[in-house]
């Protein structure tokens, strides 16, 4: 069976916008063992909407439409579909209700144009929209289905959620599991050589990896037609093959931030942390704060650009900045050292390197970046080369940092 | 004349690909005065990817395809566009030698399947792909012009502005001009009541406002068959109207961040900041820290979550916390001088507040923020309320407090 996602909008064409619709519905209809063979995007006229339809009835057997469907003489999906199947539009009292009633508790008389949103399709069935006056519609033409979806995100997922999943559940192919192994620490050609012998051959399994700096995710999705367990069991046995080839670079098999994997760390072991960041600028407190709950751990940071800071806050010896340098590890661990004792905490990081785009020199070039953890047992530090940008090597900076943490309270090291 | 892009490649039919290609090509285009009519997305499928490109040939004069031209088997739009034009393949020389000479360099011999990239499309003019393997194609059939384009994004780019762009600007159908005003301060409603009266008529104009938490950016594009001058003119006659109606909330009429700004005039005044915070945790210091050149102005940041910290690193004192609260503006303002008197700083930055997604009281909700500035002349805090989640918070605080400087370094306030 294929399936098309029309995605209708004139915005959608310029250079403002990036449709988001259409990959939502994607991981939605996955989840239901149904794959997308194709996506089109096209604008607000009526004539260019009705070609799309028909290309897409010749090829699709289901047709998901985002958009086009608001009060405005521009909405025209109704009017394109209706062109298409060679239907009329008919007006519907209770629609209009709706959407009156819904002015109505907001305090405000409905727009004149709304009316419009209670034309629906001749025989299609109404999908309500608990998020927004345009309801969606569910139509039947011989074999063929088309699902009209309104425009705005949240709205396009409520209708979804609340009546196309469960219709479209009924029709499932299959069933979808997903696995996810998220790594740090190694390059990519390092992941795709470990894994190399891994790539599935079957139709049924995939394996993805999406690479970005600091981070490498590897992507598992199985299919059954059979059943929920049938696709885990063939995602399982996949992952249980990935995981021993990357041992403890994998930091987390859900889809969640390094941050939030060590402040559960530290939650649980009841240890505190602070912060002593030179290049990283205060992006490595950021990251550890965004996680809900971290006042329970975060002891507090300092962000110690300059060398007086770093003396001054941290108690870093100014002779040992004389000898080896700000970007140097007996710096590091002296900031990480003096952010534990100054906060009272049981563990710090540093972070001191050069992020760039200048301030390089020789022997210290742009991306270099020392990384130290301190605890009671003592100080630890480690030298890393990275790439990229400013902020990239800020990210991966902190990310180095947290994964040193990581370690250290999983007793990897 | 109708303009499509095809993206082609069965990952951007998965959850785990969003087609980024297209949106650039868009904007490339939009300034040579030429716009997307509609945009398909298809995978891998010889059947499906040819069916499209029919499709394509039935509806547009232009059609840029994106993706496909890689060296193994799946890589099949060379194929599917010959089937399509009636043509064959063509095996170059030239090509070839050229894809070996790239490998050599790299002291690597070719790999076998990349010969397949020296084919190209019968009387297709190759355009030189000097960051990869794979050539573009410029095909002519008719009325119909097809461009080829590697899938890589920077090869792709690559490809479009050494020869594309060139080729495309002498068929240019006009000119376009874009401003942008990059607003804080107001919110969505706001805007649109200042603005209501401007939206422009003509098809030659188009405003857009684009609205995020703490930031909203009004597009303005212009188009002119003429010159560019002329719209510019367009661009700038718009761009005039709205200017005052929004006033000092613009910070910016480039495509640059508030950190950005900021930064520009603590160089210009040569003025020093530091930063205390609690609720941003971090990520105010890290967007001063991400302005390349920001240790000739910034001095120093502390995250003082706990009450402790308050006092210890910035000189709260600490009958200030017990009477008012950590989240209050006496706190605020005192932190912000300590950081200043601490570090030396000429200004001082400081947030205080309750990121949530617990921590609200009674009279002290989750979003309560104060943000306040010290300088030699004085203390002043200001109160704010928030909405959304954590990290939308914390981005909303360092935005604030970054617009308070800007307030002070351009004697707004």
């Amino acid at each position: 069976m294929n399936i098309e996602i029309i995605a209708v909008g004139s915005e959608l064409l310029t250079p403002d916008f990036q449709d988001t619709n259409s990959l939502d519905l994607t991981r939605s209809l996955h989840d239901l063992g149904l794959s997308v063979s194709r996506k089109t995007i096209v604008g607000d006229h009526r004539q260019d909407l009705s070609l799309a339809l028909l290309n897409a009835l010749s090829f699709a057997e289901l047709i998901l439409i985002t958009g086009g469907l608001g009060p405005t003489g521009d909405d025209l999906t109704r009017e394109a579909v209706a062109d298409a199947l060679g239907r009329t539009l008919v007006f519907r009292e209770d629609i209009l209700a709706g959407i009156e009633e819904r002015f109505r508790l907001r305090g405000k008389p409905m727009p004149g144009p709304n009316r419009r949103q209670a034309f629906i399709v001749e025989g299609a069935e109404v999908l309500a929209n608990s998020a927004g006056t345009a309801p969606g519609l569910w139509i039947e033409a011989g074999t063929k289905r088309l699902i009209l979806l309104p425009g705005p995100p949240h709205e396009m997922k409520t209708v979804f959620r609340e009546h196309v999943r469960p219709r479209l559940a009924a029709r499932r192919q299959g069933f979808a599991a997903r696995r996810i192994l998220r790594t740090t620490g190694l390059t990519e050609s390092e992941v795709e050589e470990r894994i190399s012998g891994l790539y599935p051959e079957s139709d049924d399994i995939r394996l993805t990896v999406l690479a970005s700096p600091g981070r490498i995710d590897l992507h598992v999705a199985a299919f059954s037609v059979r059943d929920e367990a049938g696709a885990s069991a063939k995602a399982d046995a996949l992952t249980s093959e990935l995981r021993p080839k990357l041992g403890t670079a994998v930091y987390t098999e859900i889809e969640e931030e390094m941050e939030t994997v060590v402040g559960a760390l530290l939650l649980r072991s009841g240890q505190t942390v602070a912060t002593a960041e030179s290049c990283s600028g205060g992006f490595l407190a950021h990251r550890l704060t965004n996680v809900p709950g971290s006042s329970n751990f975060f002891r507090g940071g300092f962000v110690a650009y300059a060398n007086e800071a770093k003396i001054r806050d941290l108690g870093v010896p100014a002779e040992q900045i004389d000898e080896h340098g700000a970007v140097s590890a007996p710096v590091a661990e002296a900031m990480a050292r003096g952010a534990r004792i100054v906060t009272g905490a049981d563990l710090a990081l540093a972070v001191t390197g050069i992020a760039g785009p200048d301030g390089g020199m020789p022997g210290k070039p742009v991306g270099l970046v020392f990384v130290a953890l301190s605890s009671a047992a003592g100080d630890h530090s480690l030298a890393n080369r990275f790439f990229g940008l400013r902020e990239g090597i800020k990210f991966q900076s902190s990310q180095k940092a947290l994964d040193l943490l990581r370690g250290y309270l999983t007793g990897i090291e």
